[in-house]
């Protein structure tokens, strides 16, 4: 007997099937068309880059993450594990060649050796977009207004972009005298929906002393409207300062597109990652809030410092397309087709083959995905297997094919229509 | 001074800035939307494998150019080199999920550390598309004609395809007694353009003697019409054979699709790949024929034979892109705008980014790709910008951003429209 090589995947690896590929398609097509809306315009960079490129100053969860190994020129490299560092990289590299502001966005699979225990995939997709070489509020806004659009736009339904600015709390903590322990503060307030409220007091206790951890919780926790919470926070760092100006003028610029309502200023949002430093935000679903957040991002103010001694700040933005799927798969809201064909060209005589694909070029150049179905058998299979594919028409061909009269099957309302003409059949295909 | 990491990337890969890859994305939607217009689907498998699965029997060529390493884990993983190994992998993993004959594309990228001194890259995408489970001529013919007509659906111009039976070679060789030599011969015969006649023929003596090398590229060399090419080398074999037979059957495919003149049929395509058993097919530029084969495949019995004993036979094909783009841009024929931003709404007031956003977003419920620009500055400075991103139109609103009337500048005609409502404004850009 045969020795096989059993067929199987990497653990957190997948394959996609064509019903799951087609939605995913269909998802990454919408949400670049609502990008491209927009002005973005698609970069693209290798998957796999020097490891010192992509790890930087390196260590930590990181480096314990990546797919690193050395290339048979021995040269030391590793996947990329975000668009984020490579973006940072591509700007240093590219300077010259971009002119500022510049919009763009990246669609592409990262890779990161993670714990597949809870439920996280080794390969996944980021749909990245942003904003470089512009500082201005309205850059701020329109990464905003296009999270929300594009996640409307593909069906995600209402949804809460819970918005911050991180400057604005590094002044409060500052003010407090606690400056120093301001990032293990930021990661420490950014756990606060996973660890939970005494657990958050304990450990900035730990960090600040009690009192100033109770003061620090009382920040973040502010509640109101956007507008009395800005109060609230503005009051709480003594008064008016550049962070909360800027965000009383995104909260103008909110209200001027009648978007408002899709925004809170939640000051317990900080984002734990070290390069932002301007506003911040992670974005929810309202029908399913506790599968976290969908896209999420900020404003930074030197990405590229790693690589070059230019500053080029920015903002933007990154959408998880997994978990996304996940939740747009939950809802129910993953409608998709289980594949392109609007009508299939049925097989009457394998001889005619060649007749066959030249009546469905007909069908192609009228606009209609036609399927030809390539081996004889029962009109009734034929039927049932186009049906399978989602076609809601079934061409049968007549005694001559191209020329003469065709059944036009409709598979939805199972009805005949005989002795038509390719042409009456296109039209009644294409009719809405 | 700050210790900068040099920004760079690893020989062989590419970064690609906007222009190229609005190109690139253009000519895989265009691909694309081919591929689904005869009712193939798409699939996606992992870019990481675990080695033995690539690697199969292994060994050869392969193994040397292989990005392969022990991941975290410590298992033994590498990089695709190709779509092929993954499909027949996937064949055999979900042969009870997909109902035959599937039709099914995949557009990826492959990695191999190719020797890059011969202008390879050694990341470089591939687009596949196979019928498996289907022995029909009807699905050979399938996968000839979407190859010609996707290659002129995306602009490459008249082509030649140029195919062959395998299966008729090896008749033909066994009738000379030299079966045991086939794979060799086979992979000599695939270089003889490269190689030349006279290597060829040497080459064949060493395998065959020197009457047979002769008869050989006889064989091969067979010239004229399709029909009068089938009748030499049918004779040559001794007369009728399911082979020849089937070259006929596609023949009269060719004929009634009125491709006929797209394909020749040309003995000295072997493909030197072992896994082919019946027709084969290189397809060439008739601008532009040097540049090689843009679009290559072949018939194959047995794909996933290596994990499964079921056989499942197919026939498919692989279209290189990045040849095809080497071609294209050679020939003057990728063009591709600058951006996809077709209006683009100046700068006058940033205060007013929030009108200009809710403004812009008529234009795109419209339907008109639609930047904001985020920053004010001079018109005539705006104009130039503008111009630079591809926009044909650019929008000056008024003192009322939103309700008032506005100008229109048409900046390829340089002239400016005043007073127009955006519905006005809309109209005149979905003007064709």
């Amino acid at each position: 007997m045969a020795n096989f090589i059993e067929p199987r995947i990497l653990k957190g690896f997948r394959d996609f099937l064509p019903p799951a590929e087609i939605a995913r398609r269909n998802l990454i097509e919408r949400i670049e068309a609502s990008f491209r809306s927009y002005g973005f315009v698609p970069i693209d960079t290798p998957a796999l880059e020097y490891a010192e490129i992509l790890l930087g100053k390196g260590g930590g969860e990181t480096e314990k993450q990546i797919y690193r190994f050395n290339d048979n020129g021995g040269r030391d490299v590793a996947l990329r594990f975000d668009l984020t560092v490579p973006f940072a990289r591509f700007l240093a590299e590219h300077r010259g060649e971009l002119s500022l502001p510049f919009k763009r966005y990246h669609i592409a699979k990262v890779w990161r050796g993670e714990n597949t225990q809870r439920g996280r995939y080794r390969e996944f997709t980021q749909c990245d977009f942003d904003i470089v070489g512009s500082d201005s509020p309205a850059a701020d806004f329109e990464v905003l207004l296009i999270m929300r659009n594009t996640l409307r736009a593909i069906g995600a339904g209402e949804l809460t972009i819970r918005v911050n600015h991180r400057g604005l709390f590094n002044r409060f903590l500052a003010r407090l005298g606690v400056s120093e322990q301001s990032v293990e503060i930021l990661r420490t307030v950014d756990k606060l929906t996973k660890i939970g409220r005494e657990e958050t007091l304990c450990q900035l206790s730990d960090l600040s002393g009690p009192d100033k951890a109770g003061a620090i919780l009382g920040f973040i926790e502010a509640k109101g409207s956007f507008e009395e919470t800005l109060e609230t926070i503005s009051n709480a760092v003594g008064g008016d300062a550049p962070e909360s100006e800027r965000l009383r003028i995104l909260r103008r610029f909110m209200v001027d597109t009648g978007t408002a309502d899709s925004f809170v200023l939640d000051p317990s949002i900080t984002r734990g990652l070290d390069y932002y430093t301007g506003i911040v935000y992670e974005t929810f679903l309202n029908e399913l809030p506790g599968i976290g957040s969908v896209c999420s991002g900020g404003r930074y103010d030197n990405l590229a410092g790693l690589y070059s001694k230019e500053q080029v700040s920015g903002v933007g933005s990154s959408i998880g397309l997994d978990r996304l799927i996940a939740a747009l798969e939950f809802l129910g809201k993953l409608a998709a087709p289980p594949s392109y064909t609007q009508a299939v060209i049925a097989c009457v005589h394998e001889a005619e083959a060649g007749l066959y694909q030249a009546l469905a070029g007909k069908f192609r150049d009228a606009g209609i995905p036609c399927e030809v179905f390539l081996e004889e058998g029962k009109l009734t299979r034929q039927f049932i297997l186009a049906e399978k594919k989602g076609a809601r028409w079934l061409v049968i061909p007549g005694n001559e094919p191209l020329t003469g009269p065709l059944t036009l099957r409709d598979l939805g309302k199972r009805e005949n229509r005989e002795g038509l003409s390719w042409e009456e059949a296109a039209a009644l295909i294409n009719t809405p």
